[in-house]
């Protein structure tokens, strides 16, 4: 591509205004997570009736939660008003008609629209724009506050790009199902990490360590986020990240002094099947798969 | 009643001061409810040592919490120091007596005369007005931190007013106990209810959609919050708005819609029980009634 | 020993710097502590893999939030922004460091050098130097923010001191564990009660109560907690303050009034196993032993 064309591209991406078709498209995909985020109970949660149907409270709430998670979030964190997403009747009022469509249209027409590929596709495509769009604003907040504490910079970007899986635990108990085994840092999904990564390059970008025109960082944060979303609907493949920290883990967690411990103590290695250094990798590797 | 009077009335009851007797009525109330509010587990709360000669550090912190849950609460959205209500020392000694001897008064007489009708009658008046005063002044507070921000308003102004049913789960955790299919927000109860109107009244108030002198629009809510809590304690009447609720939620959380959807699909319509759309709003409010 | 060889030496302990080699104690502990705090679940938690090898991210986030427990918990109670802690690189890097070494040390040698008696001993004589430091500091902050709020200097005093008992069960929720029914409002530690000991004397010298000079009582507190660490370490006491607890619990709560109950109505008192009212203080003695 013509580089010229692809800078012209790049400055339409970065000043785009989120709201209202980025914004919308991350309320829709928010609004499903939560409709589709059923915990089979006891006594509960029969097929019969929707959840959306016996407490549309519950379920607005726990949207809302859902949708504005990042900013909740990264308020709570740096001790200013959780509440104030609230604060803004447009936002508000969008992701509540959002819910209410996804979740009581006819013939559940939104829901199921949504849910078909080529519109799934151009959803997500819109949403991880603005997911890159929270993520470099998350940092440019974040800096303004604590302009030397690259690690907090790092952890706000984070939050306000993947808030959603940090929240989710509480924003189940919203609607009464508590799941404590399963959280975002135990099993960081690739949003979160991906998000991670982006704030990283944003505050590189901040720290002048990376000598690339603004629009082309951002744009090419957009274009990385949009990528793998896209591979991850299309082809599967949900965490190309995986590899990466494998080789990691097997380095620096205890991979590289645990064969080494098994060399030294012969023994019972003989009797222990992980005697390949390299099985923890590949251990490890299907035990994330699983989850 | 005589116009003059009745203004006469309302004006004496929108400037009563709320510390000593009303607070205390509060306060007796709340210890109740943590006392009462004993879920059996394996291996714990055997019936022959109560709770708080067991534990009684975790009663009185969870008194305490359940007492002051509304400013805690209201506190914590608003970004403020959620310790503020223990720095007023005369409400935690005032609340710490009320704890101390609904516990651990000599023959039980405190917890048993408050359970008594005709006191726990005159308790939950004071009460109920002690509410209405908190809802007014959450509103007053939010309205001013956040004055375009009718949302927050609403919901600073509910939270005052019922708070304890929200921190009810966290309070549990206090004293070991958690049950997290079930909160307030997944079941409110009236109490909550009566506070979202109460606050919206006092919302549209500020905003001059309602042209009645303030102490009547004030005594009008405490009335409104007394009448419907003594037919809750005389009759039994738990929620009157549940009516109104089913007949929403069949309208416009779904209901209309699922009945059109069973109309235009008529093979399964048959085979299904609810085909009666009004079935879903009986059924609704039976299941509410369980709960 | 000489008066003025005492005073010489607690002034030296007054001005202690914390960083590095105390705080590097306090890291140790909490760090072997979220080590060691494995609660055997269904399915997880086999011994082939400890939690460390599978589950990196949360490991460290976990032994954070307990090395900077009191920080987090105060800043929260105090409307500060709970990530603060995050901002001081080199704490966070210097506890980062301890943690790698006490999860993936060569040979585990960190790990079991720091159980070793003599060295934990020194460890230990360290942290508790620093506990008094924190709680000190902490009452000093709260005093400053809410000069005249007692209630309030004392609690952000122990939390300090103690945040990681309070800290706790969430800790556990980031490893992906939920043991709601233990909490330490519920059986207090003893650094807890001791933290709390300390933060009124803190108190009191600041209301000028104590005519002892600075250095004096700060050097006691730290003898205090030095002391009561060593014979829980070398004699397995506890918790010294069980006794005074019982004594207190019999006279204040309810066991007093309970007595006096079972005396008015004999008849059923035959029958009762409790008859004697010491007893409730044996019994209950008993069961704190066995928590």
């Amino acid at each position: 591509m013509d580089p010229q064309t692809y800078m012209d591209i790049a400055t339409v991406v970065t000043k785009l205004k989120m709201y209202p078709y980025f914004d919308i498209a991350h309320y829709i995909l928010m609004c499903i997570a939560v409709r589709d985020d059923v915990v089979p109970q006891q006594g509960q949660g029969s097929p019969s009736q929707p959840f959306s149907r016996k407490h549309p409270l519950s379920s607005w709430l726990s949207s809302m939660l859902i949708c504005f998670a990042g900013s909740i979030i990264a308020n709570f964190l740096l001790g200013e008003p959780v509440i104030t997403p609230f604060k803004d009747h447009l936002s508000i009022l969008t992701a509540t008609a959002v819910w209410y469509l996804v979740n009581y249209s006819p013939f559940d027409l939104i829901y199921k629209l949504s849910k078909f590929l080529p519109i799934k596709l151009i959803i997500c495509i819109l949403k991880e724009t603005q997911r890159a769009h929270k993520v470099y604003h998350g940092v440019l907040v974040a800096a303004k506050l604590y302009p030397s504490s690259y690690l907090i910079v790092v952890i706000v970007g984070t939050v306000k790009g993947a808030g959603s899986g940090v929240m989710k635990n509480f924003d189940r108990l919203v609607r009464g199902i508590w799941v404590p085994g399963n959280n975002e840092i135990l099993q960081p999904s690739f949003a979160t990490k991906a998000s991670l990564v982006a704030s990283i390059i944003f505050l590189c970008e901040r720290l002048n360590l990376i000598a690339v025109p603004h629009p082309l960082i951002y744009f090419g944060v957009v274009l990385f986020f949009v990528y793998f979303k896209i591979s991850s609907v299309v082809l599967g493949i949900h965490d190309p990240f995986v590899p990466l920290e494998n080789l990691f883990c097997a380095i620096f967690m205890g991979g590289m002094w645990d064969a080494l411990r098994r060399a030294a103590i012969k023994e019972p290695a003989k009797e222990d099947e992980n005697k390949d250094p390299r099985n923890d990798v590949i251990k490890s590797k299907e035990e994330k798969k699983k989850d």
